[in-house]
């Protein structure tokens, strides 16, 4: 096996799977297995740095909460800002913001309207891509504002559930470290 | 001034205050303009990590979901496992909780049992020491796991607001980059 390919099993054993959370039939994959382990957590930020590294990225977008443990540490690495997408009410200056779906009824997203600047070239961040739901209006949002969005980067993908197809239809490129069947 | 004194003197400036947030009369302190500076961004990483290097540190623990932005990075810079505590049902393993008290009503905050082993030296990190309810029940939590809680950092320290003096009375110090008068 190459070096990274070590690292990648070395990250994927280090997520544990909870089954049946958050209901019946779910296998939940837990990122903070992975943050309790250094080696793991600071392999996982090192990869997607070496990624995105002189890309010219501008900017790095991490979503609340999750996406915060991820983003931040890559947007660090890379010597650019980090800009937090959070639920309705958490951010006290000027936002705009976009509605997602949830399995049931509907959620927020807001964003900094002075945090993202035409021209922007933004990589978003989260922990895990499922349905794409989230990193959609995360997209919206960024794009809103002038930022440019042509990567979503994440740990965990979960195929079986569309969301790099769909990020795909909207001229986003994903990149994850590990992927898990079954959900 | 000392390299310190001008690194400090940086970081709070990147720190705007927005006038009447949340309600009429308060001055809030916003860190995510912080985190949209790479520069001071780093500089408060690197100054929190350089005061708790070789103190013996096993786990930092941050509060959802400010917390996760600095003490991430800390936990990452010192080697050491990153554990968050977080509103009640997010964590997929098996949790204890505590509750803390709101201007009105309570709220819990929750963290996974085996996430601090007995003997663990764990350092408590959050954005913003105002009051100290949240970090007065995460340092109960971990206690109550076995762990060891001498000390908390913050990146800003509303001393008017007795979070300090209320965490001295419970055994533990308090480190902060930038203090600010009125609230």
């Amino acid at each position: 096996m190459t070096a990274t390919a070590q690292q990648l099993e070395f990250i994927k054993d280090s997520i544990k799977t909870i089954p049946d959370y958050p209901k019946p039939g779910i296998l939940f994959r837990d990122v903070t297995s992975l943050l309790e382990n250094p080696a793991a957590y600071q392999a996982s930020i090192d990869l997607l740095t070496a990624r995105f590294r002189d890309t010219g990225v501008t900017k790095v977008v991490g979503t609340e909460a999750r996406g915060f443990l991820f983003g931040a540490p890559v947007a660090l690495a890379l010597g650019v800002g980090f800009v937090p997408v959070r639920k309705p009410g958490k951010l006290p200056r000027e936002t705009i913001s976009e509605e997602y779906e949830l399995e049931y009824g509907t959620d927020k997203l807001e964003i900094h309207t002075d945090a993202i600047k035409p021209g922007d070239k933004v990589l978003v961040i989260d922990d895990l891509l499922a349905t794409g739901g989230t990193i959609e209006a995360t997209a919206k949002l960024i794009r809103r504002l002038g930022g440019e969005v042509s990567d979503a980067a994440f740990i965990i993908n979960l195929p079986e559930l569309g969301g790099e197809k769909r990020l795909n239809g909207l001229d986003i490129t994903c990149y994850s470290l590990v992927c898990f069947s079954g959900h």
